[in-house]
């Protein structure tokens, strides 16, 4: 499982060296107050003290770091960002307290050990792009063992949801196919060349597009159909990569809509900032993704659909096994595997049914 | 400039490795057409000879020749497309004569050399994803001296326009900076940080993007608004990459439209099958990617465009400096500089003007 670093900037590093996407991540208003809280109401994990802001990107984090009393920061950064952050400390008068260096976290060498890390290191559904790997290389290198994690826990969720979406992909999907007859009868006739050979890879190349590759949504609550629940905590002073490797839960939930269909699942995730056992936040922040009318970020939720959607209605329970593993061509994008099975209010089983979907 | 493959990989090949993407290739009737013409209009260069396919994505140019009568046809493709060629030459009869061969051009190894080698390398405005440099490559190694090339030669055109697109890309850019200072007074006003010091770098980034960035069009032949020229003449036969590299012209087209815009230029090529001298066509055939109403194609034209337009009109007489470099991150990518001078029919010269522009 080597990683090619070519392949991994060029699909993965190369979109955080633009400040429009850093942009986007300094205007998601549930995001920075989050933080920016989670900082400034809890000064005294940070007065006085050495921070290392791992992914610093434009610097945001480190700035505040400085602001809340940091006696240093090292802001590490793997892109030519770098330089921007470096600009951003020094407009704003923290260059004796704030270092960027830019390099792989990976790769860096501190000159001491932290009291604090931070870092905004989620993705899509809490863990693609896996980067809370480098967040636990560098709390095993550089944390002092007194120190304290930025934030300190993670959660994922998992819900049934009712969603048009599972409709406009069916006949995105159908177009897609449409289109294929059309295309082979006329390389046929034209060209003299038969591609019938190739309807089923293309239509599983098609299917998988469209109707197994999560999406990004942003719920409206109402389309939660039913009870949510966790499928994975992670305590970020103590996982190991090998915990958050797969996710795996068995889950429950109960239908609480009547009448009405299950489209498929959503997940989201939120994570808590409340410092460690031994030097607990003052203040525990809260940075959560779920389905909000107020209060949705660029994360928005992933959604998993399901083809045909089935009738449900109160009462319903569901027993759902999730999986989640990375993909063996990009540790940093996922495959989900849910199986679900449903009990009707009135006692009957329902067929059990089982889907894989890609989170690209 | 050794070449990251890694890289080179999740940019560039993984895209046609999608049959998604070779069917909207195989749609294109201009190429279609022009390939098919070329192939059974030209049996002679066929009929019992040994064929290479550089790049054969679905097979097709290699059944073709199979069809025309080849005796074996080498089929070289880099990506699991390299499998769907081979299901599709089974399913056409064909396995005994062609033989798939997945690996690069540049490390595969034939048993013999071949009569004809035909591809389809050409990309946005000829050059880009420089796959001709394999072309180039597999014709040293492996083209017998009587061999003949398929297409033969190249040309790349360039044109004065007109487009209301420069006005859409204008606005668009002041849309992204009206943001940019919303941005910067709520980061300021909201979360204590003075972004003001990124203006210039987020407005050069934006400009890129909106301004420098060329275009891919599909123009309506009444927008090319004087002369076209010839900025690059390819030998197929002759040409080594070191010609290909640059290309750099100088022109002098003429205003042929009444009181109008220019609003930049296009670029758009031409290649041609002659076979070669001591082995011509019957039948010569042309694949032009030209402004056309009732032949366009997938390539359309590549439009760079001027901010601000000027006023022009007939008989006014333009010079222009075309260059154009691959970048040094990216190969495959291009970038292109563009002077103009303006002599207007009065005899007035207006001032001249330099810019430069990305091809990505
Ligand atoms: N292993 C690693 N080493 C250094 N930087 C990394 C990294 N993995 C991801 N990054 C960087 O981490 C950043 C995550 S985005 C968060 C940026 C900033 N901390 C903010 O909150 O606004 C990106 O800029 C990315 O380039
Ligand atoms: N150096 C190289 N070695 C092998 N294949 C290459 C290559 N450079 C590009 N290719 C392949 O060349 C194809 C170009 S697209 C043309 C496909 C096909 N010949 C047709 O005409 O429809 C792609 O499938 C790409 O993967």
């Amino acid at each position: 499982t080597a990683v090619d670093k070519g392949a991994d900037f060029a699909n993965y590093f190369c979109t955080y060296a633009f400040l429009y996407h850093q942009k986007e991540m300094l205007s998601d208003r549930v995001r920075m107050d989050a933080y920016f809280n989670a900082i400034f109401q809890n000064k005294h994990h940070f007065h006085g003290k050495t921070v290392l802001d791992v992914g610093t990107g434009s610097g945001i984090l480190a700035i505040w770091s400085a602001q809340a009393g940091a006696r240093k920061v090292y802001a590490v950064e793997a892109t030519k960002m770098s330089e921007h952050a470096r600009e951003l400390v020094k407009a704003n008068n923290f260059q004796n307290v704030v270092e960027v260096i830019e390099g792989s976290m990976e790769d860096v060498t501190l000159p001491e050990k932290v009291d604090v890390i931070i870092s905004e290191w989620m993705g899509y559904f809490l863990l693609r792009e896996s980067m809370f790997d480098s967040v636990i290389c560098a709390r095993d290198r550089w944390l002092k063992p007194t120190g304290v994690m930025y934030p300190s826990h993670a959660r994922m969720w998992l819900a049934p949801i009712r969603s048009g979406l599972v409709d406009k992909k069916k006949s995105d999907y159908e177009g897609a196919m449409d289109d294929w007859f059309c295309f082979l009868n006329e390389t046929r006739n034209c060209y003299g060349v038969d591609t019938s050979v190739l309807t089923k890879s293309f239509s599983e190349e098609q299917r998988k597009y469209y109707l197994q590759t999560s999406l990004w949504n942003n719920l409206h609550p109402n389309q939660v159909i039913g009870t949510t629940a966790i499928v994975k905590e992670i305590d970020c002073m103590t996982a190991t990569i090998n915990d958050i490797l797969n996710v795996n839960a068995s889950i429950a939930p109960s239908i609480t809509a009547e009448n009405t269909r299950l489209c498929g699942f959503s997940g989201w995730f939120d994570v808590h900032f409340r410092g460690s056992m031994e030097n607990p936040a003052q203040s525990e922040i809260e940075l959560t993704t779920a389905p909000s009318v107020d209060h949705s970020t660029h994360w928005g939720q992933q959604v998993f659909l399901l083809h045909p959607p089935i009738h449900v209605s109160v009462g319903d329970d569901l027993i759902v096994n999730f999986s989640m593993n990375r993909t063996k061509e990009n540790h940093r994008l996922m495959e989900v595997e849910l199986s679900c099975e449903i009990r009707q209010s009135s006692g009957k089983l329902l067929p059990p049914f089982r889907n894989k979907f890609y989170m690209e």
